[in-house]
C-alpha cells in the first residue's frame, strides 16, 4: 500500500515514518510506499529505504499533486503550533486549516478513498469562561477551545468527519496529548516546558518552569502517541466507534511529579537546574487543558496510558542513548 | 448605529429588518443605518425606509466591500440551506463556510470590532451512528452533525467565537430551531414540510408529510426567533454566557400534534389535505434532530419558547392576512 505522512519532518512525524518503516505492514497490507511530506526534507537517513520518499514543499501547494498519487492512506499531523498560531492567526489559519481542507479536496477529486488518520489535540478542550471543564473529561465533553490552535485542530475534526461521511475518504481524528519528552529545542509550543524540564536538566542545562509543581498535566510518550496512531488507522469501524475524535489514552499527574521522577533518574542535582519562574501566559493556556482523560475508548483500541513519569524518562534517554 | 443583515432576502431576513426598522433602536441606540444584504434584492417596501439600504451581490464578493462601511453590528443569517448542501457539497463549503470567513476577516480589517450574531442551527445536533443524542439537549452536549449543512453551521460557530477570543469582532452564536409556520414556497430545506403541512391546507392545498405523526421536533415560530436574535445581540456577556452557542428556546411536539392544531385551527377538512407519504431520506434526517431542548441559557435572556401549535398557526394566520 502507499501511505502519506503529512509532517513527516516533525518530531512524532519522524518517529511514525520509522515505525511504520520497523513494521513493514498496515492494516494487514505491505507498505510498498512511504511519502513523507513536510515545509523540509525528512531526516536523511530515512530516505536511504528504497520504500521512503520526500515529498517537500508547502502542503496547500503539495496536495494539487496528490490525485497522481493513488494513496491508500494517509496520516495528517502538519500542523503550526499552539503558541505560533496565537502569535499569527493568518498563519494557523493558513496552516492548520486551510492546509487540511486543499489535503482533503485533493483526497476526494482522487477518488482512492483513502483511510486518514488525522491528529487533532487535547488543545481542542478549553475552559470557557461560563463552561468550566468537568474534572475528568471523556470524547463526549463539549470543546469550547480558548486558542486559535484548538479551534482550528477542532474545525478540521469536523471536517474530517463529514468527508468520511459522504465517502470521499474513510477519517479517523485522534487527540494526541501532551507529548513529552521531546527531543531537540522547544517548538513554540505552550507545552514545550514539560519536555525542557526534563530533557535540559539530564543534558546538565538549566530549564525555566513556567507553571508552578502543583499545576496537573496530561501526557502521553512519543512511542505511545505513534502507537495511538497506527491503532486508530488499524481500527475497525465499530471498534473505532463513530466519526467524533477519539481522545488517546494520557497519563494524568503533577508537574511536581514528574520532577520526582526526574530526580529518582538522574539525581538532586538534575532537579536543581529546573527553575520556578511563572509565566501568566503559559499558566493560563495550560490551566485550560484538561489533566485528566477517561481512556474507556481508547481502551477498546488496546491503547493505554504510559505507566508511570519515569516510564517517560526511560524512554527519552533510550532514544538519545542510540 | 450601522446594522448589516446577511441573508436580508430570506424569510427570517426580511422578518428582522423590519422588526429593527419598527423599533428603530438596538441596544440602546438608533439604527441610523440598515445594509441589507443577499444575492437577490430585498423586499421592494423595505427600500422606501430611507435607512434601508441594498447590498445585493454574492456575501464572498460583498464582504470585500465591508471595510468601506463602519459597522456596529451584523445579523450573519446568509446561508445554502441543508438539502441544498446535501446535493451539492462544493456549494455548502462556499455559501456556509467560505462566506462567513470572508465576512470575519473583513470585519476584522475594518477594525470597527462590531458586535456580530451568527445565526447557527440545532441541525448541529446529529445521531452519531456510536453516539446518540441524548433525551434532552443542552448547551453542553457534543454536536456530531449528520449533514453538511450543520458540520458548517458548527464550524462557523467556531470560526466566530474564536475571532471574538481574539477581540476582532464581539460574536455571539445561536442555534435556531426549525421555523414554523413559514410562508412561501419550500426552500430545500430537509425541514421544509413542517411548514408545508399547515401552510398548504390553510390555503386549501394538499401537502405532504414525509414523517409518521408520531415524529418528535423542536419548533420556533417567526416572530420567536426574531426576537431571540435581537435578545442575543442586546445581551451583556455575563448574561449570554461565554462563547459557546446558545440553543434558542423550542417549542417541542410531535407531527400529529400540529396536525390537531391544524384540526382546532381551520377543521377537519384542512386536515386531511395532509397526505402521509414516508420519504426515508428525510426522516433520517429529522431523527437526527433534537426535539426536546432545554432552555435554561436562553430564559436568562428573557427568551421562552412559543406556547403552542395553534400559536405558531395564528401567527400565521395573522401574517397572511396583513
Amino acid at each position: 500500500m502507499k501511505i502519506l505522512i503529512t509532517g513527516a519532518a516533525g518530531f512524532i512525524g519522524d518517529k511514525l515514518a520509522r515505525e511504520l518503516l520497523r513494521r513493514g505492514r498496515l492494516d494487514g497490507r505491505n507498505i510498498e510506499r512511504l511519502l513523507l511530506a513536510d515545509l523540509r526534507p525528512p531526516a536523511a537517513d530515512l530516505l536511504t529505504d528504497p520504500r521512503a520518499a520526500a515529498f517537500t514543499g508547502d502542503l496547500l501547494q503539495l496536495a494539487q499533486l496528490l490525485p497522481d498519487h493513488a494513496l491508500d492512506g494517509v496520516f495528517h499531523l502538519a500542523s503550526a503550533v499552539s503558541a505560533e498560531c496565537e502569535r499569527d492567526f493568518d498563519l494557523g489559519l493558513s496552516a492548520n486549516l486551510d492546509s487540511t481542507r486543499a489535503l482533503l479536496d485533493a483526497l476526494r477529486r482522487a477518488g482512492t478513498r483513502p483511510r486518514l488518520v488525522f491528529s487533532s489535540s487535547v488543545a481542542v478542550f478549553g475552559a470557557d469562561p461560563a463552561l468550566p471543564l468537568p474534572a475528568v473529561i471523556d470524547d463526549r465533553t463539549l470543546p469550547a477551545p480558548q486558542t486559535s490552535y484548538g479551534v482550528q485542530k477542532f474545525i478540521c475534526e469536523q471536517l474530517v468527519a463529514d468527508y468520511s461521511r459522504k465517502a470521499y475518504i474513510d477519517g479517523r481524528s485522534v487527540r494526541l496529548m501532551t507529548v513529552a519528552v521531546r527531543p531537540g529545542r522547544p517548538n513554540g509550543a505552550a507545552s514545550g516546558f514539560l519536555s525542557a524540564i526534563i530533557r535540559e536538566p539530564l543534558a546538565g542545562q538549566p530549564a525555566i518552569c513556567p507553571v508552578p509543581p502543583e499545576t496537573r498535566v496530561a501526557l502521553a510518550s512519543p512511542a505511545n502517541t505513534v502507537a495511538g496512531l497506527i491503532a486508530a488507522f488499524e481500527a475497525s469501524h465499530a471498534d473505532f466507534g463513530g466519526r467524533t475524535a477519539l481522545n488517546l489514552p494520557a497519563l494524568s499527574l503533577r508537574v511536581g511529579e514528574l520532577l520526582d521522577a526526574l530526580e529518582q533518574e538522574a539525581g538532586a542535582t538534575a532537579r536543581r537546574l529546573v527553575r520556578f519562574e511563572p509565566d501568566a501566559a503559559i499558566q493560563a493556556i495550560v490551566a485550560g487543558w484538561p489533566a485528566d482523560v477517561d481512556g474507556a475508548r481508547a481502551a477498546r483500541l488496546g491503547l493505554r496510558p504510559d505507566p508511570d513519569a519515569q516510564a517517560l524518562i526511560r524512554q527519552y534517554r533510550q532514544h538519545t542513548s542510540r
